[in-house]
């Protein structure tokens, strides 16, 4: 693959960036040359902002689209997300796995300047892909826009200079965050796909539909509904070339949210019930609440897992 | 808000003309300059012209997608229409606000021009928003092409010569015609919102769905089955920042359809029934079948009002 | 019509051809200048190459947007197709008609240089439509890049020198291969509305939806499901101006593919019964699964099939 998720991302940063009035986001730039996208701390963002961040975390290598989705009886907005690309546009660039922790500045980092930085080692290495592009770009799930000695940190370890980094922020609770949340769906699904050792190399593309979730009081709140829009409202069909060797049936059985024990309730309730300490969740829950597996080689579909309207409505509030 | 409705809808305007074989639609010049496009009066048009009538009207702040949608048990080709600028986009441009009468001549105008000829004194100073482009775009759903009286007349009221001057034209009972009034489900929530006094700048986005509805086989007939598919079948998510005193728990109980003592059977038996007196059908009628507001300040989601599949089966003569 | 579905059609191989690596397509060029395209024979290609496979074979004029349906209690991606020109669009370009055999090679082909070519030329006289571009583009959906001999034989036949040629390749089991086959969903409906004589002038404008179906493990496999994607759970909705005499009302109740005895068992199933011989299926076999026909002169609307998500589940092996 030759192809720079940098690269990518950047034109629709560019896109936001030109039409920021339109998409209520602000830009601005820092002493170092660094540019800070606002997209929703300062500023009301929208629906299209988010869509543009679920396209820019693919690093370009998917689509984000505006839909809508039935959820038993009730209905709402929702994003439809595919990729040709699953491997290196979830895994190598919208998964949030760079933990970026400078001084007592704390966020995770997503999105193309990931696979430029490298700081998940073993990751990429089993990825093999790494981008070398002259540019990078950042999304940051934050309400606080990062200070300049986090932004040359990120610059040096994507081994840019901070001129050419481009930092996208939105907090989780906000209307592009809700959206850029749910645009996850795919990824959410390969990353589970990867964590139980399934080559994400089979993975030849992946489509996926997630409600988009009503915007919280707090971020910690948010968490909890974007949680839940993947994990009991979230559905994804991928194509794979499996090894012979591979056991589908017995595969898709565990992807699903549903495999997990903690499965049943809103996540904030879970995360609440375990005083709030992430390393008590789970990590095998977070996955979508459908998966349809195509093996393409020997022409097989297998499904598990199923919309759980009625968590959601809970979640919701509804 | 330093945005021009009539610039951005006038980019969708010379799309349509540069494309207009293709869409079915054509273009002529009157002898003042003003350029009229028939999108369903001469010429069949379609739903891609109808989808790019709905984005104009919304002065280009906002999407109208063509999908597919459940009623009951029956699915019909769907607009889905989203924006971040609801108060500019709808109430501001899309809404059919304007009355034209000059002479014989009488038809309502919706979309950007509206902005230019603050017509409708009151509403504008409310909103807040005036457009001070150069140029004018106009949706005039009428059979009737308007003469050069009318379009030196509706220049005038915008300030600009007639060789600016846009008009689009579709009659109810046409594709375009079908399509472009179904992507009005946001504007019509958003409208029945700012009726029952509750400030637009706090509605910070919107997003809708609803059926596009089959063609009548007049215009009156058209006016039903169209308003059908928002009363009915019409479904609307808005974000919101409300103030401390809103009480969205009652407010979100007023705004579907179902909130009218009118509701209950399609709209054109209901015009018959008040013999055809517009004065005589309640206003508060016209609003999406079902509504969900997010207090995104609040972190609260309040829904009312359903799809009611019985009485658009009715309409449509399924 | 003085469009051209060549000239439209090329503008979409273009983006491909300039996006390659990321569509996963493989661009080439033959000794006699022609160009082959390969969206799955050698490469993944994926849901977005799939998507412009389709729109390629509407000559440009019709859009494919990938969305998901609902289909009984399960859901798929699927694609929504909307075409303002069915007539030329579907049976002028989309539709495989062209019997391509040349020595040992066959193939069928569909897309716009069979309107370059016009070898079906009752079809075309009755079409009254004719390309007289100088570019030809030819979907062929094969597992075998046609030698050197038969794309001379296409362009000759398109009356253009091979160098003008583009020959886009998708097998039919293969992730663009079930996308494309899916997007034709439309032309099947107007194909089957010619079939039992109603004129595809009075076709204004169609809509429909389709699931896109599993990757089979061989070819034959594949026609079954993706044929299963149309006849027993694509729906679509067709915009037409009858004559007087036309009794839609009977006429619907040919369209849907249940008006068929055959109707009833996944395709393959039923291909099997006839010892794989298909002069033994029922040609009126292909159709949607459901149908609704929109009289826009007289404002009446017909239904008439069904989803049957029995056999879909059955055909994709769930």
């Amino acid at each position: 693959m030759t192809l720079s998720v940098n690269e990518k991302g950047l034109e629709i940063v560019k896109e936001i960036m030109d039409r920021k009035e339109e998409l209520n986001c602000a830009v601005s730039e820092q002493g170092n040359g660094a540019t800070l996208i606002d997209a929703g701390i300062e500023v009301a963002g929208g629906i299209e902002a988010g869509r543009l961040l679920g396209e820019i975390c693919l690093g370009g290598l998917g689509t984000v689209r505006i839909s809508d989705m039935f959820v038993g009886d009730m209905s709402f907005p929702a994003v439809i997300v595919s990729t040709d690309h699953p491997k290196v546009a979830t895994l190598g660039s919208q998964y949030a796995g760079w933990v970026i922790n400078v001084e007592k500045y704390f966020a995770m980092g997503s999105g193309p300047a990931r696979a430029l930085a490298v700081v998940e080692k073993k990751l990429y290495e089993e990825l093999d892909y790494k981008d070398k592009a002259k540019v990078g770009v950042i999304l940051l799930e934050t309400r606080n826009p990062p200070p300049e000695n986090v932004t040359d940190f990120i610059a040096e370890k994507c081994g840019i200079p901070a001129s050419e980094l481009y930092c996208v922020l939105a907090p989780t609770a906000c209307i592009a965050g809700s959206v850029q949340i749910s645009a996850r769906i795919v990824e959410v699904g390969v990353h589970k796909l990867h964590e139980i050792k399934f080559d994400p190399d089979k993975i030849k593309a992946g489509h996926g539909v997630a409600p988009i979730g009503p915007v919280a009081k707090s971020d910690n709140r948010a968490m909890g509904i974007t949680n839940d829009c993947i994990l009991y409202a979230g559905r994804t069909f991928y194509f794979v070339t499996p090894d012979d060797d591979d056991d589908l049936e017995e595969l898709v059985k565990k992807v699903p949210s549903s495999a997990s024990e903690q499965y049943g309730k809103p996540f904030y309730d879970l995360f609440k019930s375990v005083e709030f300490d992430f390393y008590k969740v789970d990590p095998l829950l977070f996955s979508p609440a459908e998966v349809t597996i195509n093996d393409i080689v020997k022409g097989r579909t297998y499904k598990a897992g199923a919309l759980d309207p009625k968590v959601l409505k809970q979640s919701f509030g509804l």
